[in-house]
């Protein structure tokens, strides 16, 4: 099982990718690393982590896709970047999956350029776990699709379904369409049509109805499907809510000598509550939907988060995520046809 | 000062508003109250709240809208309900604004009948207040239009303005659109051509660009613009992130006998928390466009949820919101048919 690694994405990288590397390989021992960038860098970090040495191989970049790259750009002018020669080896055979901390955009833009999408998806997505009050949501699209139809919604729910029930093991997951309100003709006519796909549908999909943006984070349902502009935003409007949340946490605990007593005394709970609400469990923006896996880890990551966006890459492959959705569509192709033929005769 | 009361509304109404309208009359003690429900119950609840008697009226109604009733429904056959004989009120000049609890959608469709559009408002809108780092924020539309041209976005900019300047009283407010990257080119065509009414126009608001989910809390901006689409999911979104958090919270503090004699210690401090935190403080959907003043109040909302709520009513009729913005939208007008006639010179 080799992950290759864009080395030089990311605001700590290359080191934070090694350490990530280090990290994901004591859960995993079976893993190998293609690591893409600097050679000379990337040489010399290696023998700084002797312990990923054997299992590891260095393929040389010549540039670097930037953050404020535009992805036009990254695809035009990137194609000796280390994000490009690390999604190139996935296509190439020599890799089963690619990590980077790099652009979003670009990698996406790349990704589907280079891998292309799985048969029967017109649109690959973006999904990402929520923490919840039960465990945890998928939560797709959250920004690679700004306008979307009720057909690429229909196929994220697909691709949410299979990522619950395969990566994350649940039996029969829930899914929800993310809406304005519960009620079947609350919301616009796209997700008022993708509603009705998913009703009418004869897969294995169980399908909750719509929900609203508190059932996100009550974990009404295992699965969220939205287009990628209210994906985006409420995956950010709740990071920005969990960080009020927790300054206003902070000011509290250094309001007088009493609480700043009760914050000593309740530290080694408080540090477990930051773990629990930890971002980084959560890394990864998953790529679903293209022809080979691709899992964006946070611009900011560090080891831990990286190493968390390289178990998501491992257990896709692992699990064969890719060929379970290509099933559950062909199934789905199937039985159009054949009530298209029963319509016919 | 004359606030017209849906009696009825909400979960704990009728007592509920009563006891809310005395905590707003605390407040602003030139307040009158219109009380419309039934006619007994009504009568009996203001003689056990004595000092409201003198400034209250009673008006009696026969129905009730529920929580349940569709708009249009509401809107056929409650002709005869405590909401509709309230909103009636403010169009006959009984009362200067209305507040209720009860159903929005009902609330929003019967106050658009009734009260019609202010001039030069294409589609009313619902904005709140959300708590930030650095204070509050108005936010529009929450769920009033699920889609929204580039018009009607750049309408509820400059009701966002009029309303954070007049009501909020803060000087030059910054106005946000909310849209999933910060760069010009980002989002859909209707937020890119919204960006650029905003950026041309000769009026006194202050358009800091593009914002992001995070930016809400952040506190960026002092108005975020939105469709109701998006808002809506927003909003919900950050109610449940901050319910998931403060749940998180509870659970840290009983894990161990000394997070639990933290807690102890630390309680008056978490106490304040709650409270800085307490959505009942920004409680109050403020319906932004209508030709007279109409508040909506949580459905579950408690006496003092309902006095915030009427205190917006009182905020927006006190500081002339309608007719600052009716003046804006002139200045808008006047500078498009300047620019109309220039061009055909």
């Amino acid at each position: 099982m080799t992950i290759a690694l864009d080395a030089m994405g990311g605001d700590q990288a290359p080191e934070m990718v090694f350490e990530g590397a280090e990290v994901a390989l004591e859960r995993h021992p079976d893993l190998c690393f293609l690591f893409v960038g600097d050679e000379a860098r990337l040489a010399d970090l290696l023998r700084r982590h002797e312990n990923l040495a054997a299992e590891s191989e260095i393929r040389p970049s010549e540039s670097v896709v930037t953050g404020t790259d535009k992805p036009a750009t990254a695809l035009r002018q990137g194609r000796r970047s280390s994000m490009r020669i690390a999604i190139d080896a996935v296509r190439d055979g020599d890799a089963n999956g690619v990590v980077s901390a790099g652009n979003t955009g670009a990698l996406m833009a790349m990704a589907k350029t280079v891998l292309r999408s799985l048969p029967g998806i017109h649109r690959p997505a973006i999904g990402s776990l929520f923490p919840t009050m039960k465990g945890e949501t998928v939560m797709l699209d959250l920004g690679a699709n700004i306008d979307c139809s009720a057909e690429n919604l229909f196929e994220f729910a697909v691709m949410g379904d299979v990522f619950a029930r395969n990566v994350l093991g649940i039996v029969e997951p829930s899914v929800g369409l993310l809406n304005v309100g519960i009620e079947s003709y609350k919301g616009n006519e796209i997700v008022r049509a993708a509603a009705d796909l998913l009703r009418t549908q004869q897969l294995s999909i169980k399908f909750h109805g719509f929900v609203e943006g508190d059932d996100i984070t009550a974990g009404t349902v295992d699965v969220v499907v939205c287009d990628g502009f209210t994906g985006n935003v409420a995956l950010k409007t709740a990071e920005g809510t969990a960080r009020l949340y927790s300054e206003f946490l902070k000011a509290t605990f250094s309001e007088s000598v009493l609480s700043r007593l009760g914050y000593l005394l309740a530290r080694p709970a408080l540090s477990a509550l930051r773990e629990r609400a930890d971002p980084r469990r959560y890394n990864g923006g998953i790529f679903l939907g293209l022809n080979g896996i691709a899992v964006k880890s946070h611009g900011a990551s560090d080891a831990l988060a990286f190493a968390n966006a390289i178990g998501f890459a491992y257990d896709m492959a692992t699990h064969g995520f890719n060929d379970a959705v290509i099933d559950e569509l062909n199934r789905w192709y199937a039985g159009q046809n054949d009530e298209a033929k029963a319509a016919t005769r």
